[in-house]
């Protein structure tokens, strides 16, 4: 078998002669050569250089004949690395500048001039001098060690000090002092607890640089696969700390994990910066949800103040301060506004953009420079692998892709990391869901149209079932299947989510070509083809260059917004502007849902490629 | 005898006919019927009114010769309420208006309007629109138990809630939160930590009022009886523990006389406003002193950021907010631009005026709205009782004011509160040195004519002393006396506080006579008669209406300023506005000191009144 090569990352597969490079590259564990078209050679997206060649080639439409050279554009190498490294998903720009970081803390190596017989400024004067040299902060202040060690330390190294500043919303607070240029780098924290999924970084805050980040599947579940039974749930005191308590155990894994991958004191840690829902910042706080459920629905606090690592109960530095990502309401929470910070919104673009965050909610912004609407659907868990009989996270070992021969039988998948599948995850789903409609294994109501025993369809707990990979070709030794349930599931989830989008354009009077382009985030949409999305009606029929995959938005807004203090400010402008329309009480929007119900829509013009894709094929959608 | 009744005090006072009546007032415990003009009759501030007359006459002219009842300003019935209380002192128009007190911390109460569909802010942005309906704050931030609460606190008394809201330099913190609205007042504690004394005031943060006050020897006392002494005995860190705990020991015992005085439990005390000059606030929070006293001068901080009473180790709430005056220098701190906030100054009054602290530094402020030029000088302690052989603070058992008769031998004195003397207070001292000189007890050098057994004068431990009260007559039956180690140290003190008023002065470019207002503060002060303290040229031969004796302002701004927000930040201007000049380094400076260190100066010219007086009494100045 031929030997493909990947530069930069220097990794390696063998693959059979006339495996398409992408294929190869996903053998090799690249994760993330992104195939916005489907590849179907339409985008140009997947262009690498094959060493020997002239030209560049598509990894989707080029084949492996002989052993080769690959070299992959350098955001793949980059993400690669890291993987749920969404950072390099997103436009540069966006990113706060290296040697502008103004993050939540920092340790500052400054050089503060003696005193003199002219010039008697008090220590502290002159160390705040130097601190703030344009004089922009508000106020700045410290706390009493620090002034204890002043005198001293401004005097041990001819006034080489390094100052530990928190850069809060009311100031600059120093909380910490050190004679010399201290080597040590200080260590930030960026959280997005999700629903299903909490996703935790850990940041240089010298340079910004990632470290490493982690995931886990929030221990809230066991208690409730939404927010809304989660709000239920914790209708007593009792009820809401142990669900407080199950997140910080989340979240507390996540920075143990952390640091000791680095390995690093967690009590380095200096400052975080958290996005979550609304629901989920609540819970994470202690703070009782259930008024978000209640009509007016308001929740208690949408820009919630910075607080104390302490006080959170956060395993890192007790001092170490704690911001949040400001919601705009119990259904759009911080977790949106971190993402819009990812968006072309914040270089100043004025064209108008769709911003989808797939999660266990669907959350959609709709707007531009100038306003900006949001609505909220629920989408549910299952692209997060829950509630799907054999469904998982995108990690080791979950079915990522998938492809159906023209018989409806022949099968192959790409498993994340390789070796034997152990579930599917969220763009697997799509990807199945796609090929089985694709290739007229379900009708378009997501019904299978043969019985058990005639090709891969079989009976699974007296319901109809696709067999994915038998007992002896999965991890866990148990039969992978997908059946009419997870398929209705699956549906309801896409239903919600068009629907949405469709209402949300409607409400501000536009059309679905007045969009310039759209921002696909959340975890999930990682391994997903944009054109399978379209194809299973999910996602607007629109040119496949419009869409821009940006990975967990809320982590990366997070990121950012720890390490930059325009940003801070930016979000919180971007969480004032925004809008919120409630699709639960638009008399239009189970008509909108219902419709959404079919693949890819129950008006196929809507969809002009996926009828057109049929036609081509020389049949009818099924 | 008869039988004065002082009005609305109702006290009363047997005196012998033809005692005036404003030494029937001294007998009768009323400490504080003014005499600026010493009894002169020339300033007509000490007008009271006797029943049964038309008009209003003056006490220091009017004799006792029946019973009668005495009707007192208000402002002396107020004073003499609570001893210790200067603010009775300053123009009420510098005080901070009851209806808008802006303290360091309130509660707050109000209420807050409930959501609706169409309103549906957030609880906390409700909250907060209710707190700072004028968008004034920079941020408003809180922790997490009132976050907590918050819910279920706007929902369960009709949205009517007390907040505890602390008023800091960075914005507004929320602290505390209760449903309804509490009847439950919030303390507040104004302190003055004086290198000799620390007086402290118990303040009800809801309505301004103060509720006690409180004074104390500073127990640093005992390592060092001026701030360079105790800079020196600070050298090593164990040391300068030892200094802070002594004078936090202080402080806190008057926390207790305090909280019991009333009583209450002293950790209802939500915030405290401290001043003090540089060195003191030093030591009392553990900073290290020394570089005050080493060239280029310069202490760890002028503006001590707010801190926590657990961290400075009050013994109040431990979350109170605890605030400092803001100093300008090494030499001239909080103390002092507490002090200039109870002047005219405040109000924009821009004639120029003299402004002199007189503790154990004394400190002198000249300048108007435009300018302040500010310089310190060592008086040393003696004006507050120590180092003085039977001196001791203005307190129970001092005595006050002295007469000696034509002869030099005959004495009244009054005593603070009445009784057998104890010993002698700074008023005493200085009244006392004015009969000496007036009556040619002593020379202009300050040494006595007589020798021992001539009249009162005694031997006392080799030196000659002036008799007092015997042992018989005194309360710890030993012989009060004053030798001439006294006088020269007396003499010292106000020479050295004359030198440096005439050498800011020159500094400036002014004559005397530019100075529309002389304030004179100091604990010691209240006692002192403005005309006794020219006698002796301490204080400038101007007319006597120009001299106010605004009593402790160290401690009345503290107190403002823990009531006003506008007062803290008036405050932080007058810190930065007042330029300090050194008088150690002045070579003019001492040639001005030794030319005052005569009764009163070695050039008359400067004091014609003084000359006056011995020529309207028939001899030259002795």
């Amino acid at each position: 078998m031929p030997v493909v090569r990947f530069q930069p990352a220097n990794v390696v597969a063998d693959v059979p002669s006339g495996t398409p490079i992408h294929i190869a590259a996903l053998r090799a564990g690249i994760l993330d050569l992104e195939l916005p078209c489907g590849g179907e050679g339409a985008c140009g997206l997947c262009q690498v250089e094959v060493v020997g060649l002239d030209a560049p080639v598509l990894a989707c439409k080029t084949s492996v004949t002989s052993d080769m050279v690959v070299r992959l554009p350098d955001r793949s190498q980059t993400a690669a690395r890291v993987l749920g490294d969404s950072h390099a998903l997103i436009d540069p720009a966006l990113l706060p500048g290296h040697d502008s970081l103004t993050p939540l803390y920092r340790d500052l190596r400054i050089t503060v001039p003696p005193a003199s017989i002219e010039e008697h400024y008090s220590d502290w004067t002159r160390l705040i001098r130097e601190l703030d040299r344009n004089r922009s902060a508000v106020s700045i202040t410290s706390q009493l060690p620090v002034l204890r060690q002043l005198a001293e330390a401004l005097r041990a190294a001819d006034g080489q000090v390094t100052v530990g500043v928190e850069d809060s919303a009311s100031g600059l607070f120093v909380r910490d002092l050190r004679p010399g240029h201290s080597p040590a780098r200080a260590l930030g924290l960026a959280v997005d607890i999700g629903t299903t999924t909490v996703a935790a970084q850990l940041v240089d805050l010298d340079d910004g640089s990632v470290l490493t980040t982690e995931t886990a599947y929030n221990k809230q579940i066991r208690r409730g696969a939404d927010v809304i039974s989660r709000i239920d749930y914790a209708r007593s005191p009792e009820r809401l700390e142990e669900l407080r308590g199950l997140v910080l155990e989340t979240i507390n894994s996540l920075i143990e994990l952390l640091a000791n991958a680095i390995p690093v004191d967690p009590r380095e840690i200096r400052a975080a910066f958290l996005a979550g829902n609304t629901t989920m910042t609540h819970l994470a706080l202690g703070l009782p949800p259930r008024y978000i459920r209640e009509s007016p629905y308001v929740p208690t606090v949408n820009s919630v103040p910075e607080l104390r690592a302490r006080e959170v109960g956060l395993n890192i530095d007790p001092q170490a301060i704690v911001a949040f990502a400001p919601g705009v309401g119990s259904y759009v929470g911080g977790d949106i506004t971190s993402g819009v910070l990812c968006t072309d919104l914040s270089t100043g673009n004025r064209d108008v953009f769709l911003f989808m965050d797939i999660g266990t909610n669907g959350e959609i912004v709709i707007g531009n420079t100038d306003w900006m609407v949001a609505c909220a659907c629920s989408a549910g868990p299952a692209f997060e692998g829950a509630g799907i009989k054999c469904g998982m996270r995108a990690a080791e070992g979950a079915i990522e892709r998938v492809a159906i021969g023209d018989d409806g039988e022949q099968l192959e998948y790409s498993v994340i990391h390789g070796g034997k599948p152990a579930g599917i995850c969220g763009s697997g789903l799509i990807s199945l869901l796609g090929e089985l409609f694709r290739q007229g294994v379900v009708d378009r109501s997501g019904r299978f149209f043969k019985s058990p025993g005639a090709g891969r369809i079989v009976e699974h707990q007296g319901r109809r079932a696709f067999l994915l990979a038998s007992a002896g070709q999965s991890r866990n030794g148990k039969d992978l299947v997908i059946t009419e349930a997870d398929i209705e599931n699956l549906i309801r989830t896409k239903a919600a989510i068009y629907a949405a989008c469709s209402l949300v354009l409607e409400n501000v009077g536009l059309a679905w070509d007045s969009i310039a382009r759209v921002y696909i985030a959340g975890g999930f949409g990682r391994y997903m083809r944009v054109a399978d999305a379209v194809f299973i009606g999910m996602l607007p029929d629109l040119p496949l260059d419009h869409f821009r995959y940006i990975g967990n938005s809320s982590l990366t807004g997070a990121y950012i917004a720890l390490l930059s203090r325009a940003h801070r400010r930016r979000m919180a402008e971007i969480a004032a502007r925004i809008t919120y329309v409630d699709m639960s009480s638009n008399p239009h929007y189970m008509d909108s849902y219902v419709k959404a119900m079919f693949l890819p829509h129950t008006d196929l013009e809507q969809f002009p490629t996926v009828a057109e894709t049929f036609e081509r094929r020389g049949r009818n959608a099924p």
